[in-house]
């Protein structure tokens, strides 16, 4: 399984993902699932990978050849952010052309999925889901984020806590601990957590960082988070029976 | 789909059951998926029902018949909850052997399951989950509740707040709350929520409680519980990037 989370604020975007892969508990192993397009003053374009590996690691690699190409429309080169989600969408229409009736004849498929969101100069910042299809939404007001794999454990927090106004710094904290409460519950969704904030009109990725096995920040908010909401029951209003 | 929980603390047991049954979204009604039977200063069993809802009232009624005759082995003279759960388990299978066959004509099958729980004079309170094939486990220190039907959304918030020392009070709290996140995400969850609230020893239920639609106390709750978590976050050590 997998576990991403895209958000889209009114102050940027946070992106967040997972690094467990597996086939059977006795096979898994770690692979990064977020992919980062970045010019710096021009672009930030963020791939959030779910899905079959061989599958979300082709389209990625057609999207950099691609990039690598001058003459080509490429991922450097897209207008909008809604270009860019039509090349991603592209590039899977392509691997599953290429893969999609071998993986069928054992009765697997082509499963790939993909959060996209950035922010190209000239636009504002723009949130996409991409299906396994290749056919994509993208997030508004009501609904200011998407999620893909295993995404019933870490939904509520987000639901709770965030709205287009949250900022980014509450946004990152909600984040990881919706991720705590999915790894709690599925064995398939494991560190390292990868995550990206994204202040609107930065165009360049200054926060970054990867959560490993034992992250002392990590670790502690999770326990911060424990006591925090115990002490909001213990103040909650008592049912009168 | 259905979301119950039965839960068991150092200070009594807690039952809650949404009251939804649907055949696709077009073909929804409300049913009571909790049933007691209490003997005042002797016994309380409380099951929650979940599956098809054929199965889990005809469970119920055979139960209930047993109970009526003074010279047959039933819930009313039971000497242990363990011996009421080998009873429960003996109805569901009388029933999936009068169904089942039937039932698998048409691709489906007995798939009711239980949460039972309760306290017989000379025990202490126990608590148990039967699976659709009539075996059972009981719950115990590490994983001192059981839930059943659509259970991710609302499984962090339970494993967050409550261990065996929890109080009555905010272990009420966090299952309605539970109740929220897993109505908010799951249109074939749905209230009235019926919760009963049994302290240690009592043998007696005075503490029962219907949330209809609209209910004055779970809708402030919900609004306390946003407030509250929002306020955790903001004090939350932000990450240092």
């Amino acid at each position: 399984m997998t576990y991403c989370v895209g958000i889209i604020l009114d102050s940027g975007l946070i992106f967040a993902s997972d690094s467990r892969t597996h086939a059977g508990v006795d096979n898994f192993a770690s692979f990064c699932k977020l992919s980062l397009f970045e010019q710096t003053g021009d672009r930030v374009i963020v791939l959030l990978s779910s899905g079959n590996l061989g599958g979300t690691q082709a389209v990625i690699s057609h999207l950099r050849q691609q990039g690598a190409r001058p003459d080509c429309p490429s991922l450097w080169n897209a207008g909008s952010m809604f270009d860019v989600a039509l090349l991603v969408s592209d590039a899977m229409r392509l691997v599953d052309k290429r893969d999609g009736p071998h993986l069928a004849k054992n009765e697997s498929g082509f499963h790939a999925s993909f959060i996209l969101g950035g922010q190209i100069k000239g636009e504002p910042p723009r949130l996409f889901r991409l299906y396994a299809e290749g056919n994509f939404i993208e997030a508004g007001d009501q609904t200011p984020y998407f999620q893909t794999g295993e995404t019933k454990y870490g939904k509520p927090i987000i639901d709770w806590a965030i709205t287009r106004s949250t900022t980014l710094g509450d946004a990152t904290k909600c984040v990881l601990v919706s991720f705590e409460s999915t790894m709690r519950s599925n064995l398939s969704v494991g560190m390292p957590i990868d995550l990206i904030c994204y202040p609107l009109d930065s165009l360049a990725v200054t926060m970054r960082r990867r959560f490993d096995p034992g992250d002392h920040y990590f670790t502690a908010l999770s326990k911060e988070w424990n006591a925090g909401i115990r002490e909001v029951f213990s103040h909650l209003t008592d049912l009168e029976w």
